[in-house]
């Protein structure tokens, strides 16, 4: 099913992603060397860490009238600008659509929410492939005509099934996973092929209630306030750089069950927005904590 | 398409929702008249309006040993305590699924928010009949097997049009309809047959920005924070009584449309919320304002 | 410094807290018990935790024209209700201003917000005694003319340093203590002698970041939201029963610095809101969790 | 009293706050000065609102080493960068605090509250001098060693008695006003007199119940949250550029009275937040809207 929307007319643009130690003239040099070469800005955001010494930035340029060609930009301003400053970049094209495998167990809302938004045409993804160790949402995926693959594991077969999945990601040809409550934990072995390029949803509010059923515990504690946390997986279980977190308020009243159907609208929003963010390329990865652009 | 979960076991219950003149006695009396019965109660919530010396209550028991049949139910409570107090109040079963119907326009998140949970099985209730005044969303109607009617209106047809739906509602055994952003404004006529049975999403933290464009208007106005409102439908535009309401912090850096990326958020949490609070029985109408029992 | 204002004319009341296994006929037999007895409800608010089986319950009625002298209330219910349910309750009476001593260090901005309620008028308490190990503080509990002892500790005075402070606390017949960022912990032998009557405000989102640097850790760990939470202090260390908690979001722009800044005013609020819920009498304690009314 | 802390060993900074039509250049242009002149900056945020192409930026640097003089930086920043670009500016020091006025009448809560950070040390600006047309708060302006005046105004002297508060305005040096919860009017010609200098704090969540009795007015619309916001002053009432608001959830059991104490919290956190940002000259205002940096 193709998305009911289309985007027309936008103007093709190059994002970069820049990561250094802090010295001065940095951020004079990189806009110099846009507006030079006629690279007309539309977004920029930078920030310094004062306390890491450590300087950030995402900028954003039409290349319509831009004097290099998108092939040779990355080699140019490594060439002219990265070196002489220590720059660590990563240079996107917005007219490269990321695609995208979902990873879903049994529940669906985290599912519904993220196709809802990619058949409304909100995100610039594909969605080609589905991975479930369930049958259950099989019927979803095929009304949203996407691939739904069965892959189910047991503690013997696990690295066997987790290459079925990395074979299928390739593929599919797959820029990044999206854990959509999956509830089963990827070997190391697998994070490492998509390092900062797995996104979860984690049902707490982190680092509160890592781990197995954090409802129940979170009731258990009498807390007054729950959440959820969007993160990349690494190889420390719900561990990862954070990239988005929100909360609700409970009292009391709030059974188990009634912090469950709480949580749900959290989880499905805050996966969502990282999703979105990831898209836009709007992360920058450093010392297991994100940056986040506006 | 049927809800791929399926809730057993679940006892049958019967819910009052009750209101009138506070005064002494009245908490004593109804729950002395569930007890007697051996109605096993399961919820009870109730709260004195003090300013406007009000009694409000809901009160929530199982029907399996209660010694009076469900069809009497309503005259005994009547006779037996609703008279000696001034009672106003409502009775409903929990097996009796209240029927929606959905009107919508050309923006699909809140239709895709509500279908989630409805295919999810987190709601009670059936949505047998969509009702739209454009094409777009026929597509998403058909993938989840839903009746689609497309009703087209001009300032010429408006009151035949109407009729076509108040035939269609009549036809679907509605229960009540949820305007999932349809962006049209309804005869007071066609409310006035849907009392506190029509509920509606609008896009802003009401009463600020009632009308038309209210992102427009919150960008002009320079606030910062947005919101959004869901609301019984009453004859005065976006003035009914209101059911829920959330926010979420902006800044100078957003643009109108990133406002409207950030409120379809809201918007679909806030509507889908006041739907269920709906279908919960929990909303209660008096003076153009609601009680929402927890 | 005596309040700025004075509440007049208010009716004093009795609270009575109640706490019991869920059973049959103890709402309607208290409200009976209080209507038979002429006690106009002014507040009732109860629950039923279904998952263990017990029943909440917080009303209050007027004195001026109940029948039973209030010296002899806790008797009558005892006997004729608390009994046959097996109901613990306390009972309160509105006219009784519960006596406070705050313990506080350098930091002031708690201990402000605490005497600005408390001289604004907007609390039913006396704050004769504040007690500190350090003498920052003293100026300011001078200007609002409150008694303030330092007492300092180290590991080998401790104990005694403590009896001292349980002498004080006896001296000015405290009623409660509040820690206002006293950053000390106290023994469990002090702790014990005020159970459920030692509130404390701690700097993060508890149970995430217990212990010390708080700030630190969630600048470290890379959250997205910081919180403050309020508690009764128990035995074990920020494992108390939590009162309130409250959130901010934050971003990767703040340094530890600014979250030290942004989480004064969450500090403040959060253990205020405590204190104020305390005062009220709408607390009750079980199994390390609370019961907040409204 | 002064302050019980105090601040030492901090650098001497600028603070450049600069708006002008989007040009390419103007970035480079202006990070490159400082950086040819070894200012080293230690903040810089820009924003371009494609909207209305604008160009916003505050960037702060520290002076030690900064080849140009401070008494002549605005001239050469003038003549070597701002003509160029049609650049508006305004160039601060942090070394100068502003001075604040407060205008206050009964309630003490914001007034308690900017205290409170005042003497804690938090912010940087001197508080000579405190107007009220009531005497209620008198003692708390002398406990805190501050001058205060009464001058009460009616509709025959008002005009008069403005004069008198503009001569004490002047004779203190003020710099800027905050309205602590004045409830006076301040007419026209007043507030020419401090353009984007006046902070009020309003009881709701502007543009929604601008004017009298907010808590009254959402009270009687049965909202479900209720807000506070802080604005520059202009000649029209309430509607003065936003700087900051906030929000908390309320419900039916909510009423007018709780409404006001839930809204001082509120109130007083949303104004010392504005009154911060003012301090950190982190404002900037155009179009009857402000650009706040983080």
């Amino acid at each position: 099913m193709q998305s009911i929307h289309t985007n027309t007319g936008v103007t093709n643009t190059a994002i970069l992603l820049i990561y250094c130690q802090d010295k001065q003239g940095i951020l004079a040099s990189v806009t110099e060397f846009l507006n030079e070469n006629h690279g007309n800005i539309i977004y920029l955001d930078q920030h310094v860490d004062h306390e890491e010494g450590l300087f950030y930035m995402r900028v954003e340029w039409e290349l319509d009238k831009f004097a290099i060609p998108r092939e040779k930009i990355s080699d140019y301003f490594e060439t002219l600008i990265a070196r002489k400053f220590g720059i660590k970049f990563a240079l996107h094209f917005s007219d490269k659509k990321p695609r995208m495998a979902l990873f879903v167990s049994k529940m669906s809302h985290c599912l519904f929410d993220i196709l809802s938004r990619y058949i409304g045409g909100d995100w610039e993804t594909e969605i080609p492939l589905i991975i479930s160790n369930h049958e259950t949402l099989r019927p979803i995926a095929a009304r949203f005509g996407i691939d739904f693959h069965l892959i189910q594991k047991n503690e013997k077969n696990k690295a066997d099934q987790e290459q079925l999945e990395l074979d299928l990601l390739n593929e599919y040809a797959i820029d990044f996973v999206v854990l959509a409550r999956y509830m089963q934990v990827l070997s190391d072995q697998f994070v490492s092929n998509y390092p900062n390029r797995i996104i979860n949803i984690h049902h707490s509010f982190l680092p509160a209630f890592a781990g197995a059923k954090p409802y129940h515990a979170a009731h258990q504690r009498g807390v007054k306030i729950i959440g959820a946390t969007s993160h990349y997986v690494t190889a420390d279980l719900d561990a990862g750089p954070i990239i988005a977190q929100d909360v609700v308020r409970i009292s009391h009243i709030d059974s188990v069950e009634s912090l469950v159907r709480k949580g749900r609208d959290l989880e499905k929003i805050v996966l969502s927005e990282a999703v979105y963010k990831h898209l836009q390329r709007k992360i920058l990865v450093y010392n297991n904590r994100t940056v986040v652009f506006n």
